[in-house]
């Protein structure tokens, strides 16, 4: 997607393969800084420290990384050794060990004379996957767009909410969540986003504001409180989020607060989509709320990082000190509430009838 | 209430009558700070710049401030004159006039030499009525939570969530929706608080958590984002919030994001309640959606204030620069969802027969 008017991946190779270059994601908003990644610890450090984020991208860095090493010593060695190392990062993101697995299984035929051109050929393949993946999602979900767009009178917005970021900066370029938005804004359609903050971390107002004001598309950021009021006044014409696992049956793990969403969006009217690439199927848990949900440090709620009227970016504690703070990461939202999943491969209903119909495969399966 | 093991009120006169006591609610959580107010005028500057903040503290503040103005001048034009000065403050506070009217008329008839004390003891008598007002909107709920805590195995908390500040630093002493939960924790009842942080503004992080804190019950700050979590997980027993108008058919304006917890606990069958004094009830409104909501500066969402490492506090901004931000004040929590409103004189349902039950000379009035 666009910033400043030219195109950018959230990560790309440069100089033949001899470095990456990556968006330095813990700055933003306040600073877009482009870092350069030359070996493979710089990638694990870029991952460990959240320069890049998100499970797609996270993946693509990881099989960059490799690369990287291959370039220094393409023995059985030193690529275990990579991949090992890169798998350590974040110990839970599932993705990253399946684009880990995928460059060790691709390399390991391989003679190491050529496994540094063929690692960086095939993580860059893993990066166009991730982009054709979302793309194809993004154009699913225009229709839907398109055809709100159609019901409305000249002049008027079509009016998206989401929450949390499910944007191309967690992935390589599109996103999920936010792929439709920008299909339909590239396609002319007049579209506005109600963007949630979405504390504690703020990747609302952090990310998602940022990547749709680089871009050009009009949004609003909110409170998360908000989103339901302005449901009420029929001020949203749908919602679309993201999520980290969906269940076989359509229940919906995804940031916290995107229950309280769908909550709203039910008892209001406003038709509430998820966007998600099969790979976060779950196809082995029915029950949503089987899912372990992470418990994050209360500090995250207690202390958030913002710009001074100088430029200068601080911590700040805005509770009373000592104060508790719980920090539930993420929650469940029951298939009941969702209208429809969109996936690369289409629109269907949260249900294992409707994600069937999409991935008849995996019905032979069962 | 207690703040650092001595009793507090949220204002007090000393010196005779001289002077007059606030907490400066502006430092909070930051810093506790006791601001005297010696003329009308430091009065309306503490309305004005929300040192004092919420509707009864607001017009028990300007009850003092006309006492002040007595000492000086008890002719009849001073008193119009500290009158309109105070009302002029906070336009929207229907309780400010509320409490000037009430002193004038209480004022008029006396001879200006014996006026001064007269207003003084007046207002002594508007503070003394508002904490018996919380105390007994405390007790009727107190029964609530000593119901849900006869059902606990031995160790168990009853764990209650609020939304924004509806507490003491709000009122005179006691608060509304957590005059039952003070009430509860000082019978010995084991309770626990889940105090959403209530943005943008954060009056639960600033104010609840400090009140809570300070009192010594037991609490834990929340994103607003995770009451629906924590009730889905069966960790909340009540909802207790406040509210700023309740129509006569239950209705329940109150600050933004509240109407999204009211879905989610009915949605899991937590009961929710909302507590209020008698002049919190709009006779003359059915429905809660004609409720005109205060849309106020987005600024609220882009920039807070916080502490840094080194105790200094700043405003800072978390979002992109030039950033659009919507910042609706209140949100409409429909009376299907409301298990029931505490007032001073007990407990109803929220519906017009559930509030003439409790004043029924309102169904002879209409």
């Amino acid at each position: 997607m666009k910033i400043g008017g030219h195109a950018y991946r959230t990560i790309w190779p440069e100089d033949d393969g001899a470095r990456v270059a990556i968006i330095d994601q813990t700055k933003l908003p306040h600073r877009f800084e482009i870092v350069h990644l030359a070996t493979a610890g710089d990638a694990a450090r870029a991952i460990l420290t959240m320069q890049v984020r998100g499970a797609p991208l996270i993946g693509v860095t990881a099989a960059y990384g490799v690369a990287l090493a291959m370039r220094v010593d393409a023995s059985d060695e030193a690529l275990c050794a990579a991949v090992d190392l890169l798998a350590r990062q974040r110990p839970t993101a599932v993705n990253l060990r399946w684009a880990l697995e995928e460059m060790r299984q691709h390399l390991a035929p391989v003679e190491p004379g050529k496994r540094a051109d063929a690692a960086l050929a095939h993580a860059g393949r893993l990066a166009d996957q991730d982009v054709a993946m979302c793309k194809a999602i993004g154009e699913h979900g225009l229709s839907i767009i398109r055809e709100i767009a159609a019901g409305k009178k000249p002049g008027e917005r079509v009016n998206v909410l989401t929450h949390c970021n499910a944007g191309w900066l967690a992935c390589v370029d599109w996103g999920t969540a936010t792929s439709p938005m920008y299909h339909a804004h590239d396609a002319g359609i007049a579209l506005h986003v109600w963007v949630d903050e979405t504390r504690p971390r703020n990747q609302g107002a952090a990310l998602t504001a940022f990547e749709l004001g680089a871009h050009g598309v009009p949004h609003t950021l909110i409170a998360d409180n908000a989103g339901g009021h302005l449901m009420q006044r029929g001020a949203v014409d749908l919602v679309i989020v993201g999520t980290d696992r969906v269940t076989a049956s359509g229940d919906v793990a995804n940031k916290i607060g995107t229950y309280l969403k769908a909550l709203a969006a039910k008892d209001t009217g406003v038709p509430f989509y998820v966007a998600l690439p099969q790979s976060t199927i779950d196809w082995t848990l029915e029950d949503g709320f089987a899912i372990p949900i992470e418990e994050r440090s209360g500090d995250e709620v207690l202390r958030l990082s913002g710009r001074t009227a100088e430029g200068a970016v601080h911590l700040f504690d805005i509770a009373p000190e000592g104060c508790a703070a719980a920090n539930p990461a993420f929650d469940v939202t029951p298939a009941r509430l969702v209208t429809g999943l969109i996936t690369e491969r289409g629109i269907c209903a949260a249900s294992r009838p409707g994600l069937l119909g999409l991935y008849p495969e995996r019905g032979a399966a069962a």
